[in-house]
């Protein structure tokens, strides 16, 4: 089969044909590839920076967001059949592991993450587990979900953890609306009854962020316009502030931007949060770390996909022009999620 | 009356005779004080640290740790009588705005601060109000509990936030068993369910720290040392850390000291909170702040200090002996915590 | 000034010229009435069915659901002024007890009920207090609103409860969509992502329920085909089932709607509920009382108002009308809630 | 091997030799049988009261509360080793299905039932799953912990459920101090700060909750002197009652034994639940039901167990006693619980 394979760090991957994958453990499944969604951590993987982190074994190959049909499954697969149409969860989860026993699967001590550590789905076959796939309700294709699988869920996770304390009169700010933070914003106007605004450098990400329903939109011009601005909207700061962007300033500017006993909830990363104790405990403020979702997140987020409640912007590349997709990813020339179909 | 008087910073105060405060409004209630706390940020107070902060006028009375008995009240009082022993919560609420309607009374919006903004406690009788009066059980004293009303309470509004996320085979970590910290031991043993570990740079206190039953102790000789002990002790790190220092190094250090998913809550402070995003996220780790405590917190705390969980080591002064109290804590002279008494 | 005044039990109140009222504590407030809201509890009053449990001393004045401009306040209300438009929540609680100083001020200790234990809001003026006085934000009538202040509270109040349970994927069966239901079914739409499943004897409350977005309706013909029809449509029952009729069979029925871990939240009243104790264990099950709701429910509820989530439907008499606005009631010939403007 | 096994409902089991268990699919595990609880449930299941709900097929192995030593593991469990001392979660769930996936996999959809509805641990051997086996930590025997893993998870799990409610100067009543409900208590004592009131007709299971530690005890004579007593104790009634009989008229008496907002905690079971609306709704009271326990709540009491927070009060009969120890239980001889050693 076809496969998007790198060889090298800081060198293109190729199109390679591999040997499809093979069952060999009882919750094995192999998947018909769908669609694989194309990612900025994609060109970081390229680019080496996660080589010491996640070490996976080279030549290997790329995809970490994935959807399509179950083609087989080993002898404990329960759960699907061959022929039904998933999602597949980041990680292959063990189901045996404290983590895994609480529901907070992404947390698994034993999992594999294809894509990143092993084979993944930029293919026409991948290989994943019971524990990873979710089947799609009527209506959804994998082509159209498939960037949900990571950036997606990793938005609606965070915003999910916060649902609970954006009530009817409560206010929360988004930096940063580009792939994740759209997601993010369609997450908050489903599932939470908060006031949203939206704050970008972007003109045109605020243009969209409005078309999906954000309540306000502040255009990112300096610190001091943003911050008066948004306590301003806010009277006094938002309760709860996703991060987006976590550098480049946003992640020093997001406490200024809290109301008394308000959450900075990191997503973005890259700078570095720096913060007085003082005004930590002063002001009875947090800063909330997130990391992907849950496999209940990711079904959550397919039945609001289903519902009509999320949508998504792709650009569609088969696989073979997979070099094609990363340059324009490099180049900023794709509106939207770029997506491999193979 | 007698009053520990401020009239200018960095001046020790006086024992002045002042005029007895009188009930003006409907809420209003004036304590016989009984006994009142002496504190660490009396000191700072002092020295002008809190001066662009909370702006008292002086000359003004010091004392925010207050308890006593209910001398008069005001008309609309109905909830303490003369002759009640009562202990103060720091806050007169108000019992309107938004915080005091969700029981967050701490971030009253119009309350004041008697003995940090407003007169205090160091005095024969205290102005105070209705929503600050907690009624004394039977075996309660106020030489006794005075000094939980502003350095217990916040040890123990911290502790409180974290107790349904400590449950049997959870880990806790406390950085600092001095004042609040040897508080905060005995929360955690009264309230929840943790293994609790106690790091301190003073084997005297690690020593209280055991007999108070804490499970483990950590001598803090070196970031080093304390890293590798903490993470062996804990299988992996604390699930919630209590930074009760916030200074000189400990609000860096709390980060390592975390597992995936643990909390780090911000009592101490001084220092400045510095991580990495990529550490927030990957970890999914969060930062917590904590201040004071409400007044269903200090109804708590004296419930545990009534059925004899809570003990609290004392050094009384007459109220005439003030400034020998103050250069005693100055000086490191007290053991436990320095109470006047009128 | 004009007041619909209850002399006997089981005889028609009548309008009658009264003293106003007049501020004598520091925290009354005296409010001109814009509307108040006729509700299904006057005509039990009137018929003596609260007499032994709320006890008002006759005649009085009926009216528990009222809106309107505050005219006059005590001397220690700081958070109206006269010229206010504000709605009332029916308690007026004390702000000291217990149950006030968590936020539960629903079941003060210490309030009044006006319109059901002291003179309500059936007339010009009322005597209310600071803390039930919630102020209506720019685009709220008094008239607008009026009939939210109990019937929708209460219904809004137990959505709020469950919130939380409600998330994506979910599914919530309102029984009853009648005064209290609509509101229900607008809370739910409006605060949560569960799907919403509507079961009804009248096909005219199906049809609004429809209208006001919910996802499914159930013909209410008999209990054997509810049943089979509503397991039908949320695959196994309802995570969290509304009862707002509680009485003719509808309290026995709920519990055969749930799902294992379901809850069924008894609003309505009149009826008993009567459930094996296994199997109420072997399915996990929980039943779930709820009473009007807190200030704070009030506030968010005018939230979802101003920002047109909540649409009420009324029709309007003048104050000299009441009489004809209850004998309506009586026959059933008022669509919507019915509202006295003085 | 030797086995205990019932061959028709209404006649005594017969201990017989059987064919070992063998490892057919890749989670199964094999366990030595080190003890098997004996529980009421077991002559339930002799009298045949659970033949249509369960539906073993006859003959088949007694045997729901087990502990012992991992013999052989199927090709995928990671969890446990042969040697491994292990207590084992009632159900062998799945890990795949919806509960599963949230941490609530007592509610499995997927899972067997050894002892109940497939071969059970009364015997030398038992066939099990990898996500039923709870590893025991050092000091822990099978024999001390065998009969936590039914009766002691059920009473855990319903403590647990309510522990975040029952914070300092909170009050719960427990009804019914026998097998369940001294480890109830137990469990109170651990994992909250509630004030404990134990109602029991038997003048010995107060002694010995007494010994345990309850606060109070109610010697329950009749209804009338319960609820008197109970009130008083509790000023006003229980935050949670824990109904640990559900029968013989004590979940009729529970609902008045409760303040309001208070919750009715269902776990032992025969009777019916039989409350008036208007009775739930006015004290927007609860009633919770309570089903075995997961899997996590497992492993914490088996942290309380190896930190000498819960005793157990055994008898022990070998297990060719099994016919012996059935008629002692019977027969009310059995003081504590009977345990089979193989």
């Amino acid at each position: 089969m076809k496969a998007v394979r790198l060889h090298e760090y800081e060198r293109p991957p190729t199109v390679d044909e591999v040997a499809e994958p093979r069952i060999t453990r009882p919750w094995d499944v192999i998947v018909d590839i769908g669609a694989a969604g194309l990612c900025r951590t994609d060109l970081h993987i390229i680019e080496g920076q996660w080589s010491g982190i996640q070490n996976p074994q080279l030549p290997y190959t790329l995809g970490h967001e994935n959807a399509g049909w179950v083609r087989e499954v080993g002898s404990a697969v329960s759960n699907v059949s061959p022929g039904d149409a998933v999602i597949m969860h980041p990680l292959t989860s063990c189901g045996l592991c404290p983590a895994c026993r609480i529901g907070e699967d992404s947390h698994c001590e034993n999992a594999t993450f294809p894509g990143v550590n092993v084979d993944g789905g930029m293919a026409q076959q991948l290989l994943t587990n019971a524990r990873a796939v979710v089947k799609l309700g009527p209506g959804l294709e994998p082509r159209n979900v498939a960037a949900l699988a990571d950036a997606g869920l990793t938005a609606y996770h965070a915003v999910r953890k916060a649902a609970s304390a954006l009530y009817p009169g409560t206010h929360t700010v988004v930096v940063g609306a580009g792939g994740l933070g759209h997601i993010g914003i369609q997450s908050l106007l489903a599932i939470t009854s908060a006031e949203v605004t939206v704050v970008d450098q972007s003109e045109a990400a605020l243009e969209l962020a409005i078309e999906l329903g954000a309540h306000h939109t502040v255009h990112a011009t300096s610190d001091e316009f943003v911050q008066r601005r948004v306590l301003d909207i806010t009277s006094g700061g938002a309760h709860v502030l996703f991060d987006f962007v976590g550098e480049n300033g946003a992640e020093l500017l997001a406490p200024k931007l809290l109301r008394t006993r308000g959450s900075h909830y990191v997503i973005g990363y890259g700078g570095t949060v720096n913060v007085p104790t003082i005004d930590i405990i002063s002001r009875e403020i947090n800063i909330v770390g997130n990391l992907v979702g849950t496999y209940n997140d990711l079904v959550e987020l397919m039945t609001l996909t289903s519902q009509s409640r999320m949508v998504l912007h792709t650009a569609e590349y088969p696989l073979d022009a997979a070099l094609d997709a990363i340059a324009d990813l490099q180049l900023g020339r794709i509106r939207g999620r770029g997506i491999l179909i193979p």
